[in-house]
């Protein structure tokens, strides 16, 4: 069998505050592509707990329905405790239920997703942030 | 130490759209032992934005009730902006709020779940679909 | 390339039945020290359906806040379904939406976590439960 590769890549975003989705597809297909790797898994995550990475499809329709729904379903400053020491209770909370992470299997140096699916970074914290990407490749070549 | 082995399996299911919720189980404990994998994980995913893979009790009661509270939380059809071009909004965000993939960790050869816990592929479109579920095993041979 | 490291861990807790939220993460950092794993990834998972891990800020607060949105968006005992069989089919669905485990990278030995993200258990079961929690890692040491 072939060795073991993990390639782990960093990148900045400078976000605009809540609710901004921002597709990292593409960086995950080039950062593949460098790596190599034809058999194996990205792992995309975000260190902090007021973001969260998920898949879907990266569309206007969708982008607007998702922040409608995170509005309705997880309100805004509604006497959280955390509210009392902050002012983000509710994004820690949308974090929780989203994810903070997400991992894709990869098969012959291609992501194994669908043509509408797009790996989307969701910045769920009240002011812009400048946040660090990790996208980790474990696998081999083939 | 042994050598990595990547092992990936795919499977066609053929669905009956919203909502149907289908145990994987057993599938993913055939691959399983056909992929004599003793320490690792096993990753299942669908590509595509409109499906979740869970892990949940696969009883007819927790299956109701799973499908009773995603028409509730997340209803159908309440004017969201992507059923202008489509007329599922509502999968979408029932997916990302479910999860696309699950990852479960091996040992002696066996699936570290719960006795009453399955993996489960949860269709979320609207109309019957022809999936592809990927099974990624990762591990080694001790 | 180095080796492949796999390293499964198990640690029992006790606990005090719903809703109880347990932070993991000195645990995972001292398993990581005793791996001595590098570059690489530690699964976190919990056999069973009524319990999730996630990652949150670990703070009086945002715990309460978790407990009260859960009990708003998926309340107890309201007609369910799995009701009929036992009493605890809020735990699944809490479950199944908050989700059974996590994956976090690892470089330099470090996990990649935000300075307030923690790895939390937690107990959504109606009783006390002595609980398995799986710490996983997979790597290598450069």
């Amino acid at each position: 069998m072939a060795d073991l590769i993990i390639q782990t890549y960093q990148e900045i975003l400078q976000t605009n505050g809540e609710i901004e989705l921002i597709d990292l597809t593409n960086k995950v297909m080039n950062y593949l592509a460098e790596s190599k790797i034809t058999d194996g898994t990205v792992h995309i995550s975000c260190p902090g707990s007021t973001s969260a990475v998920i898949t879907t499809e990266f569309e206007p329709g969708v982008v607007k329905d998702t922040k409608d729904l995170l509005n309705k379903l997880i309100p805004k400053g509604i006497g959280y405790e955390h509210d009392k020491i902050d002012n983000n209770a509710h994004s820690h909370l949308r974090a929780s239920f989203l994810g903070a992470n997400q991992t894709i299997p990869i098969k012959e140096n291609r992501l194994l997703l669908g043509t509408w699916q797009q790996i989307v970074f969701v910045e769920l914290d009240v002011r812009p942030r400048t946040r660090t990407v990790i996208f980790q490749f474990m696998g081999i070549i083939k």
